[in-house]
C-alpha cells in the first residue's frame, strides 16, 4: 500500500513535468502570429516543415488550451488564453466552407492564410470545431460562440441520424452503410462536452448519449471476445478486411469514454462492460508480447492487415491506454488494472518522449525504433499527449488525495 | 565479357523460372469462376482473405495475361486467354458506373458480384480499363472493344487537358492544380499501348505523347539534381511536403517509360535525360546505404516524410528499378548501369520472393523483414512482378542474342 502510494506519487510528478514541458513546446513553436491559427507540422527540433493547417488539429489545440486554462491552476495564464482565442478566431473565419443547401461543411485542411485545400466527406472536422467552440466559450463567456457550437452539433446529429447526403458521399450499391466506431465515439464525446455542468443541455442530449453508448456496444463481437472497428447498422459483423479490422487504441479510447459515461450516470453495468470489453480485451489482443507496445491495427482472424502501418507503435493508442487503465483502476481499485497501467506507462515513457528536444515522437517501428521523427504532423498535434497527461494527473490527484 | 554473358544467362534462367512460378500462382488462386473477374486479396499461401475486387488490379491482370499470351510463346495457352476474356467481361459489365452527364467513370472497387463500393476522383481506374481493353482486343480481334478503349482514352484526355470537373473534385481556393507525375506517366503508357504497330493511331497521339514527355520532364527540379513527384502546372516547385516529395520507384518507372519513348522516336536527348535524371538520380537518392533497398518516399530537403510507410521497402519500386537499369544498359551498354542492375537484382531476389509458397512478398520494413505477408492486396496484384520479369526476360533475350 505504501509502496503503491510512493509509486503513484512518483508517477504524478513525472506526468506533471511532462505536461509542463509539452505545453511549453507548443507555446514556443506552433503559433502563427502573422496569419493566426497554429502550425502543426513541426519537426523534431521545433522547426515548421510545412505551413498547412489541419482543421482537426486547430480545433483540438483550441480545446486543449482552454481546458487546461479552465481546469488546471498553473495553466491559467494569459498567453494560453490569448493563443486559444487566436486559434478560435482563425477557425471561425476560415474553417467553414460553404456547402450546397444551408449546411456548413468544415474544411479538412487550410493553407497558412486560411484557404481550404481539402474537404473530407466525413463529420470529424465539424466535431473538433464544436469541441473547440464550446470549450472556448466556457472560458470567454461568449454566448454566441456557444450557440454556434450547438447549431453545428444539431447539424452533426442530422448527418449521422437522419440524412448523410450533405456530406457529399455518393450512394453506391456496394457501399453498405456502416457503423464505424469513430462516429458514436465522437458524438458521445461532444455530448459530454456540451452537457458538462448544464442540466438542461444534459437532458436535451440524454437520449443521444444513450444511443451513442448502444452504438459503441454494437462493436462487441465474436461472442463478446473482440471489439471490431466496423459493424453493420444492425450490429452484425461485416464481410472481409473491413469487418475483421481491430484498432486496439481506439477501443481503449472508447473504453474510457464509456467509463466517464458510466460514472456520470451511476451505471455499474456499463462500467463493467467498458472495463471487460473495451479496456481489457483490446489490451490482451493488441499488446505485442515480443517487442512491447500496442499494435495499430489487427485482423481478428489473424490475417495480415492491409494497412502498411499495422504493426507500428503509435503514440496515441498508448496515450489512450494510460487514461483507460488509470480511470478503470480509480473507479474499481482492481490491482490488475493498475499493473497494466504501469506496464503501458513503462513502455510509453521509455519510448515516446524525446529527452533532447521535448515532446513525444509519434511513430515507432514494431521494434520500438523512431520511424518518423517529427513532433507534429497532419494527424499529430497538441491533443493526445497533453490530454492524456492532463487526465492522468487529475486522476492521480484524486487517487492520492483519497490515500492521504 | 564471357563472365558477363554467363551471369546474364544465369539471370535469364532465374527470371524465366520466377515468371513461370508467378503466373502459376495467379492462375491457381485468383480466378473467381463463380462471379467472374479476379480475387486480388490473396494471402501468403494462396487463400483469399477478402473478396473485394479492385478495378486497377482487374484491368492490370487482364492486360498482363493478354500481353504474355500475345508476346511469349510459352504463355500462348488457352487457359490464359480464357481467364483474360473472363476478366475483361467482368470489367465491361461492372466497372463503368454512370456519371452525371455523358461521361463514364470507372469504380475503384467492386464487391465480388460487381457492385461498386468506391469511386475515386482520379483517372487511374479508367487508365487501367483502357490498357485492359486495348490489349485484350489485340488478342481477340474484337474491334468494338478496341473502339471502346479509344473512346475512354478520349475522355481521359479531356479530363486531363480540357476540363477535370467530370472527376467530381470540388474546386477549392487553396487547392492549386498540380502536375502530379503519375498523370503524364499513365497517359504516355496508354499512348504507347494504343499506338503499338498502328501508324495512324501513332500519328493521332504523337502530339499527346510529346506533351506527356515534357510534362514528365517538368519534374526535374533543383537545378537538375532531383525528381520531385508534384510540381505546379508551370513546372515550378510547390511549397511544403507535397512539393518536396520524392518517390524513387516512381521516378525509375518514368525513366523506362522515357527510354522506350526515346528508342521509338530515335531521340538521344530524351534517352540521356531519362538515364541521368530518371534512372541514376532516384537510385542515388533513394537507395538505403544502411540496409539496402529503395525507400518508398523521401523529402528532398531531408525532412522526415509524413507518410508512415516512407522507409518501407516495397516490391514495385524494385521491379521498376530492374526494368529501368536493364533497359538503360541494353540501350547504352554502359557497364555502370549493369552493375546497378545487379545490385538491385541481388537485393530484390534475396528479399521479396517467397520460396515456400511462391510469388513475392510486397512490403518489407526498412531493415528488410517481411512486414505484410500477403501476396495480393488492394494495391498488389498480377502486374508489377510479372511485368518486370517479362520485360527483363525479353531484354535479356535480345542482349544474349547480340552476344552470340
Amino acid at each position: 500500500e505504501n509502496m503503491s502510494v510512493v509509486k503513484l506519487e512518483e508517477c504524478r510528478q513525472h506526468i506533471r513535468a511532462q505536461l509542463d514541458s509539452v505545453v511549453e513546446f507548443w507555446l514556443k513553436y506552433s503559433h502563427d502570429t502573422e496569419h493566426g491559427g497554429f502550425f502543426t507540422c513541426i519537426g523534431r527540433d521545433g522547426k515548421v516543415y510545412d505551413e498547412l493547417k489541419y482543421v482537426w488539429l486547430q480545433g483540438r489545440q483550441v480545446w486543449m488550451y482552454c481546458r487546461l486554462y479552465r481546469s488546471v491552476d498553473r495553466f491559467r495564464r494569459p498567453e494560453i488564453l490569448e493563443a486559444a482565442k487566436a486559434g478560435g478566431a482563425f477557425l471561425r473565419k476560415f474553417a467553414r466552407v460553404s456547402n450546397s443547401g444551408n449546411q456548413w461543411k468544415c474544411a479538412f485542411c487550410l493553407t497558412r492564410d486560411g484557404k481550404p485545400t481539402k474537404v473530407q466527406r466525413t463529420i470529424f472536422s465539424e466535431c473538433f470545431y464544436v469541441m473547440a467552440m464550446d470549450e472556448l466559450s466556457r472560458v470567454t463567456g461568449d454566448e454566441e460562440m456557444q450557440l454556434e457550437a450547438e447549431q453545428m452539433m444539431e447539424q452533426l446529429i442530422y448527418w449521422v441520424r437522419e440524412d448523410s447526403s450533405g456530406l457529399g458521399r455518393p450512394q453506391l450499391p456496394g457501399d453498405v452503410p456502416t457503423n464505424s466506431m469513430a462516429v458514436p465515439m465522437m458524438l458521445l464525446c461532444l455530448v459530454q462536452q456540451l452537457s458538462e455542468g448544464r442540466l438542461e443541455t444534459g437532458r436535451k442530449y440524454a437520449e443521444l448519449g444513450s444511443w451513442c453508448v448502444s452504438q459503441i456496444q454494437q462493436h462487441i463481437q465474436r461472442d463478446g471476445t473482440a471489439i471490431l472497428e466496423n459493424v453493420s447498422l444492425a450490429g452484425a459483423e461485416l464481410p472481409g478486411c473491413l469487418g475483421r479490422l481491430q484498432n486496439p487504441g481506439h477501443a481503449l479510447e472508447a473504453g474510457w469514454f464509456l467509463l466517464q459515461y458510466a460514472a456520470q450516470n451511476h451505471n455499474k453495468e456499463i462500467q463493467r462492460t467498458a472495463i471487460e470489453k473495451f479496456v481489457q480485451l483490446p489490451y490482451e489482443s493488441g499488446w505485442d508480447e515480443e517487442y512491447g507496445g500496442l499494435f495499430y491495427f489487427l485482423d481478428v482472424d489473424g490475417h495480415c492487415p492491409t494497412q502498411l502501418e499495422w504493426s507500428m507503435k503509435l503514440w496515441w493508442p498508448h496515450s489512450e491506454a494510460l487514461v483507460a487503465f488509470l480511470m478503470a483502476y480509480s473507479q474499481t481499485k482492481q490491482p490488475k488494472l493498475l499493473e497494466r497501467f504501469f506496464k503501458v506507462y513503462e513502455y510509453t515513457f521509455s519510448h515516446f518522449p524525446d529527452s533532447n528536444s521535448g515532446e513525444w515522437f509519434g511513430y515507432l517501428t514494431q521494434e520500438g525504433k523512431v520511424a518518423l521523427d517529427f513532433k507534429g504532423g497532419p494527424f499529430k498535434g497538441f491533443f493526445h499527449v497533453p490530454r492524456c497527461l492532463y487526465m492522468c494527473e487529475s486522476i492521480l490527484d484524486d487517487l492520492l488525495a483519497e490515500k492521504d
